[in-house]
Formats: structure tokens, sequence, C-alpha cells
């Protein structure tokens, strides 16, 4: 429980850090993507630590497994409640209640805000995949707080 | 282990984002101060789940003993290695492992960087004290790495 509110704490400071520092023009748009680099390259340590002992992958989908089960129960306490695909380089990562979100009033006033609370793990995913070989885009949607869809694209090299 | 790393490498990222974005001529006690502010808010929220099954504290002391052995433990992993006081109001917390230096190369070259890896947690300490009812400041140095100490002056209203 400690660990959980220690990190949505940390969370929320980051973003309205970020927020704040972030001014001029385009402000909203580079505060998502400096949430999106510091996710990045959180991922990407921590999949070294957590696949240190873990034998290697058959292929991109035990890869996907993996982000949505143990991953994400490290970080987010529950797993992906449902992982879709369409076996052509496209997953659907959904999470009925995505931690991040919960602390966020359901109201559709609120979604606006979204973006924000989703950089971060949209560059946690994105980073931890790159680290396992797999060049992605990721991209996050809500219809209703706070279930959350993550859509991963494989980019081919 | 997982979510330790995930605080540490938040917490690195916190300190490079802190670091960078603050920029002109006081920079460093700029960058010092936000992440103290930082410590301070998510301190107080941490405090505040961690309390809530806790009979009510006697004294100061005993607050002090609090903070040295369970909310250290929560958020670092291990208990504060020595508490001192001068029984006016000055006590002295000494973490002979800090969690937080620990990435850091133990060279004395690095010295001079200890404060921004502090900084947060000083904030930490005086954000949970503030909201058992301690008001204080709270300091800390380094002189063999990766060991540290934090001083905390109660400040008597």
């Amino acid at each position: 429980m400690a660990d959980e509110a220690l990190f949505q704490f940390l969370h929320s400071e980051i973003i309205q850090y970020v927020n704040s520092a972030e001014t001029g023009e385009s402000e909203n748009g580079r505060c998502v993507s400096k949430l999106e680099n510091m996710g990045f390259r959180v991922g990407q340590g921590l999949i070294e630590r957590f696949t240190k002992d873990t034998p290697r992958f058959k292929d991109e989908l035990d890869v996907m497994k993996f982000i949505c089960k143990d991953f994400w129960t490290s970080v987010f306490k529950k797993q992906i409640d449902n992982l879709r695909t369409n076996h052509q380089g496209i997953y659907v990562l959904q999470d009925n209640k995505f931690r991040l979100l919960t602390q966020l009033s359901a109201g559709k006033q609120y979604l606006e805000h979204a973006p924000k609370f989703l950089a971060f793990t949209c560059g946690l995913v994105r980073g931890a995949l790159s680290n396992l070989g797999v060049k992605s885009i990721v991209t996050a949607e809500v219809s209703v707080m706070p279930a959350c869809k993550f859509q991963v694209m494989i980019q081919k090299i």
C-alpha cells in the first residue's frame, strides 16, 4: 500500500510540475511529450530489472503478455484486463480501473485532462518494449474513467 | 524490488527534469527548493495513509521514532540507523546507506551534487512531520557517501 501511494503521489507531483514548467504556445503538447519521455526512460530501466531472470521470449505476443501480466502487476498492482490484437502489429491493452486515473473524478469535464495522466504510462510501455527489442508507438484513450485503453503499434524495422 | 526501482528511477527523472527546467542565475537553489516542495507534499500525503490506523502519538520523540522506523521502512526499505537528540528540539537521523545516494559514485567529486539528491527527502520528512502537527526545518548533510545525516530542527509555535 505504501509503495502504491508513493508512486501515485510522485506521479501527480511530476504532472503538476511539468505542467507548470512548460509554458508557451504549445504547452500542453510539450508537457505530454516530456512526461512520455520520462516514462520511456523509467520503462527502460524497470524492464531490465524485471526480466533479469526470465527466460527468453518466444515472440512478440509473448512479450506483450509479459507486459500485460508481470510488468503491469509490478507497477500498477493489477493485470491488464483485456489484451486484443489484429495479429498485424496492433495490440490493444485495456485496463478497466487504471490506477493513475482513479484519483480523477469520473465526470466528463475532466476527460480533457486525461492525456496528461496517461502520457507517462505510454512512455513506460514504449520504453519497456524498446529494451525488449520491440519498437513501437503507444497511445492511450479514455472513454469512461477510470477505464482506459493503450494502443501499441509495432514498428517493423 | 519492483517498487523500489520504480521510486528510484522516478526520483532520478524528477531531479534531472527539475534541474534542466530551472535555468537562471540561482538555478541550483531553485532546483533544490522545488524538489523540497515536491517532497513536502508527498510526505503530507503519505503520512496520512501510514498513520490511518496507528494510535495517537505520546510526544514529539514518539513521532520521531515513527518517522525513523515505520515511515523510513515504507519509503526506503530500511530503518534509520541512528537517532540522536539534544532534547531541545534538534534531532539527527543518520542513514548509513541512504538508498537515493547508492546510485551515485562515492568519489568526493560528486559530493557537490548531493544536495539535489537529498532535497526531496528533506521535504518528505518536513511534510510528514507537518501533518503530524510538528513544524520543523529539515536539512541534510553527507560526509562520506552513501551515508547521510538529516537534521530536524523543531520550530516551537
